[in-house]
């Protein structure tokens, strides 16, 4: 195989048998060793390009004259979006069919394909309420910055705004116990965005991150509604221990429970299964890790209010 | 509708006519309320896929040898320059028609397209001198980092030049009052580099971010010449008041203002319309809600440099 | 040209002329400065495209079942890794050579391509041993995230295993003395994470970033064992100083040693050729400019725990 690739571009001959057997017995030793240790099922898995491909496609479907095609015009909109809705869930069966394959619960490849139609319509008969939610987020982010100019440019241009797109949908995904799916939409808003916020994350009404980078929101957190948060804000666990067998504990409630109307100042670090109350404001840089009530002002302890003087 | 689509691949009946009838409702809805509250002019807007092609040509325009196609030769560049400029401004001027469309401040088509090939004219003659700025900044972020190797490496890997190229067009964008267009090719840039400068920010000669990811640079920011950031940077706005009706004041001076030669380490905040005295250093993670004369050396206080000891 | 272009589209005369002789102009000012101040090599330089290509097949090539094409099964996975392998050795090698031509070390054509072959042909030979290393990060990223599902979720979702497939991968190159192409590959990898790992630091085994966005590692950092590291965690320089010159020093040893199993939380700053013990644990936010001894516990001084209270 070596000497009928190579000479195609120039003459030289790679070690390519070793590398490939090489790489073979890494493979082998690795799936010996999965195998024993971690129990999975399937090896088909969701695939990437499908499913980014998918939530492009559901952008379109939910807000079609800013989102989708530029070409559309508003006579054409509803036959745009039915087309385009039979097209995604057709692609979505059959992503949900391969994570219900992989993690090996059901018994036959009939139940499976069952299974996967009624999570795929209970997703589709969410999406007029999703959209109505996500346009009181856009609503919130206009309101909320005054460098916006109008909410068309909220829509178009805000990274929260498009990480909260994804993350409705993902949180979708993850009540319907698709992890996999959920995290790949997660991770696709966080990779252009900056902003990781974990499926399983519970957030309320008119929401709104601005700036946005760097901002981490767990898998446990819950969040109510109108409130705001700026670039670079943990909403984290706390955990120094781990258990008896040396591994962290997984899936509890370990995020924090941030009540209406609190806005989160750019680099709070706010960590572990504590209260916000509603109303409270947290200041730039803060590091919390204890409830506050209701209406609570945090700011920087003074100290670190830089005092550092001129040269 | 949904027969013949499900029948391409599986035989699924999805549900698609109430959630069609139910996005066009919630469509409805919000234009209904929309128009309303927020006065909006033509529905047709820039596209984002047709600004990011044309802003990817400029780059290929202001250096072709190192931004442009791969194959490009010393001898042809001029005739690659030529053509390819002919091309985006013609693409350019059909967005900058869009906006003024959207904005609806024109009497007539006309008007719109008149005033479109002036904009578009004045951000053409801008070149030459905004590729001279650009090379200042490119020679700036060699010199500020130890790291690099030749100022090539710079131009074609670093990204707080890919975030200065983009904000310098930008910024041409958003002087001509296309605030649409210029913030689609910011957004752009932050969401490759996780640096996000508001095109409204007036920055100064030999400007050099380095990493770069959750810099934040707000609109009405001013920054001098030789100043340089790192990572995690803001200079943004204080604003935890509201007025009286609730919503957040838009437009006015609330950035910090930069003066020559000004360094400022990794994760500092400088918030508010302080001036920052040229000469100056701010320590990394300082936290800076006033002015400071020129020269000064800011750095944490004490308190923060962790003293924690062992176990 | 202008006449011919514009015609079809909109009727416009766009001042080509006078732009494209002012770019040549810059472009020449440029070349001149450059030439006189930097000394450079050969013009041609390594493609982005090209090399974006070949590390998205060395990704399917380490791991074709989760990585590569959907389509792939277990019958053909050798076949496909070895027709692969081959094609991505072919056009890594004409890399390889146009950034030994750049460097312009050595004498003749015959030298550049006989070296790039060596060069490429040691890189092959290194890639069984990279993909055990990165089995290696994917477990440890497995048992370091309690929201972790499968390790399978962790390959193909999780930004700091993607960037620790690019690291391991630019590494390679960075000892080859291939920085350009290195450097390429890493801020690929920036681009999609926010992780920011210069090529040249050197990573010990199991190593896991969570989350990881603001997360900026220096070329001189030596990582130890089981390390876990969380977002925004810089490993950088102290540089206030600069030479006679007013340049900055380039290429001396800078950045932290981090020992085996540290924990670092995030927002962490750990700055300067310091070394951090083994078994030690640094808390979030911390700034941290000193040595510390192994099993060292560093949090944050008390006064910066908000102590802030209710309105």
């Amino acid at each position: 195989m070596s000497d009928e690739i190579s000479s195609q571009r120039v003459a030289v001959d790679w070690p390519l048998d070793s590398v490939v057997t090489g790489l073979r017995q890494a493979r082998h030793d690795w799936r010996e060793r999965q195998g024993r240790e971690l129990e999975l099922g399937s090896r088909e898995l969701p695939a990437h390009h499908a499913i980014h491909a998918i939530v492009d496609t559901l952008c379109g479907i939910l807000f079609p004259m800013r989102l989708g095609p530029s070409e559309l015009n508003k006579e054409s909109e509803n036959y745009y979006v039915g087309y385009q809705l039979g097209q995604a869930l057709t692609h979505l069966h059959e992503q949900v069919r391969l994570e219900l394959l992989y993690r090996g619960t059901l018994a036959s490849p009939a139940e499976v394909d069952a299974r996967a139609k009624v999570l795929v319509s209970q997703f589709a008969s969410s999406l007029p309420e999703l959209r109505r939610r996500l346009d009181r987020d856009v609503l919130a982010a206009y309101r909320g910055d005054p460098a916006a100019t109008c909410v068309d440019e909220v829509l178009i241009c805000y990274p929260g705004v498009l990480a909260m797109i994804h993350h409705r949908i993902a949180h979708e995904f993850y009540r319907a116990g698709l992890f996999l799916i959920a995290r790949i939409v997660a991770e696709k808003a966080h990779s252009v965005t900056g902003i990781d916020i974990h499926p399983g994350a519970s957030i309320g009404n008119e929401f709104f991150i601005d700036h946005g980078t760097g901002v981490v929101i767990g898998e446990t957190a819950v969040i109510g509604d109108r409130v705001r948060l700026y670039q670079a804000v943990t909403l984290g666990a706390v955990r120094f221990n781990e258990d008896e067998s040396g591994s962290l504990k997984k899936g509890e409630p370990r995020h924090p429970i941030v009540e209406d109307d609190v806005v989160i100042y750019a680099g709070a670090t706010v960590l572990g299964r504590i209260t916000i109350g509603s109303g409270s404001t947290i200041g730039g840089n803060v590091w919390l890790t204890r409830s506050v009530p209701a209406d609570s002002q945090i700011t920087q302890a003074s100290a670190h209010q830089s005092t550092g003087d001129c040269a």
